[in-house]
């Protein structure tokens, strides 16, 4: 199982529209093979800053995932509503 | 519910011992009331860089887990074991 967590920095004008968009790629992505969980969590001292936290059964699930229609569509305008790059990294459970 | 990632830099030669350690502190702090899930995670690409994810049902349980016997104990030791002081974020689930 491969675990990641992919963190933005929103533009606080964007906040809205960035989870709109958030919500619609959830919902395409929870449905891809491979998909474990796929969730959102907003910072509680930040609330520009939100944390995909995301399951994928494997390195393959998630190369499709970044090749999908509603990935590939969705996140370069994500991308395009923070303040800066978006930090992601991949982990393995070990506990 | 309430997230929180504890992020960690381990110094090298302590990798081995720092993952001893948190063995102690995750079997002790699941059978804390209020931890939902608690689990230790390891970046694919930098084997130093260690994150707690966990889930609790409420600000008390954290609150009383900071407090618990074992994180008083081994937290401490943790950090001491880093290159650099851990990021510890809370965090509520959007989506």
């Amino acid at each position: 199982m491969i675990h990641i967590l992919a963190s933005f920095k929103v533009k606080n004008d964007k906040l809205s529209n960035f989870i709109s968009l958030c919500n619609e790629l959830i919902e395409e992505s929870r449905k891809e093979k491979g998909c474990i969980s796929y969730h959102l969590q907003q910072n509680t001292e930040k609330e520009n800053h939100l944390v995909f936290v995301e399951e994928w059964e494997s390195n393959e699930a998630i190369e499709q995932h970044n090749a999908s229609r509603h990935f590939t569509r969705i996140v370069p305008l994500l991308v395009e509503m923070c303040e800066s790059a978006p930090i992601i990294q991949t982990f393995n459970k070990l506990v």
